[in-house]
């Protein structure tokens, strides 16, 4: 990576030039990295209380005032209509654009909520000498989705979407107690062990990303993932809702664990 | 303290039948007791905005869903128009009725937050030995305004109220140590020694509660206090807000410290 990707708002400024249109993945290392979501202000109230009720899939790193696109907290002369890779735009549930800007598509009533992405907790898997498969293997991270229900509010409802990494029973239990200390970035796993437990039927077919090799002695661990509160509005059909690209996050000025 | 004010649901039924009107305070020892706030929807995503900004004022122990009056979380079969001991009507900021119950008063568009209160860290102090002042000497606890602006959400915004309880400074450490694992019930303290360091400026003059003794060798410890979110609720006028009566909190059926 070029010297210019190693903080926050040197990846911001590449993606807001349009330098960058690809996943933030490996960049800025150590950088907090957020999920997008962007509903109207009619349906804010009903998702930040799904949020706040789902805290290991929807972990809260801030939460902007309505219409406004510049973060208070995370980052600084930040701009959320510019600053991230790629967008999606859904009206009523139904993908219709995937800009590198939405500018144009700003609206007085947007509601802007950053939360946790579990970047932050491989790189200190990986710290740790802990292998993180899909780094590795040079894919997407697999994710599923489960049996075990979101606690809901209402009209957003649905099921918890997992990733996976394989690791052995000792090296499970260090990820275990190292996640936990990334409440921000989904926290300690959720389930070990067989998949159809949680209502995975087969590991090498993932909902979304990449399968990845799962090698002997190891076992699947399971973290709530970012993907769930993005499957869940886009289930709710809003007027509009955006969010950013698979793996085309909002990187942000803090560093992760802080 | 009779044997049937032992629990969370003995004390609701007690509140419920009309049997118990004051005070909250020592009963059920060691469940979490909770403060109470009300507003309508269309002010329940600015609020909750708000609680998420100042966690340490207002940690959210649940939010029910618009027109809900059985939580969902902390307390079963729970009714939260009945099982306080006394409430308070509020009317475009101003007081206007003090009721046992607000049957009469509910609406489909009301929304109940329930916020940690700092009695369930007392008792954790007091199994520790440490001298909680306004206990010893039977008195409300003291609560000032500071000069700490809380993180606005506009059209909420104010000053920190704090709680003040005086301790030597080996007391005052340990203190903070034990309330940091009572995250819902305001956490570590926000300050101590010099009261005018943050706009108090005569301890002997509290902004509610009463003034207690504070000894020689000890300083005042201050902690976020749940009046804040209060203040704040009647400061923005809201066409109606209902709350607890100051000390008469809703007690739920979940250990401190869960």
């Amino acid at each position: 990576m070029s010297a210019d990707m190693l903080r926050g708002d040197a990846v911001r400024t590449q993606a807001r030039s349009g330098l960058l249109t690809g996943p933030t993945c490996g960049l800025a290392p150590g950088y907090l990295q957020a999920n997008l979501v962007i509903v109207p202000r009619d349906l804010a109230f009903e998702f930040l209380l799904f949020c706040q009720r789902n805290p290991k899939p929807c972990p809260i790193l801030d939460v902007l005032d309505p219409g406004t696109w510049q973060p208070r907290v995370v980052a600084k002369d930040a701009d959320i209509r510019t600053d991230l890779p790629r967008y999606r735009v859904y009206e009523r549930g139904v993908l219709v654009e995937e800009p590198s800007d939405i500018v144009r598509r700003w609206r007085d009533d947007l509601v802007t909520f950053l939360l946790g992405c579990s970047f932050s907790f491989e790189a200190a898997m990986q710290r740790a000498a802990l292998p993180v498969r899909h780094i590795e293997e040079g894919r997407n991270v697999p994710m599923y989705r489960t049996n075990i229900g979101c606690t809901p509010a209402h009209p957003f409802a649905g099921p918890l979407v997992v990733t996976m990494r394989p690791l052995t029973p000792s090296q499970a239990i260090e990820a275990a107690v190292i996640t936990s200390r990334f409440p921000q970035a989904h926290g300690s796993p959720v389930h070990f062990g067989d998949p159809q437990a949680i209502g995975i039927a087969d590991l090498t077919r993932p909902d979304f990303g990449e399968a990845v090799t799962v090698r002997a002695g190891e076992v699947p661990v399971f973290w709530a993932c970012g993907v769930t509160p993005q499957a869940v509005v886009m289930e709710a059909k809003p007027e509009i809702a955006i969010t950013h690209s698979p793996g085309c996050m909002f990187v942000t000025d803090r560093l992760a664990g802080q």
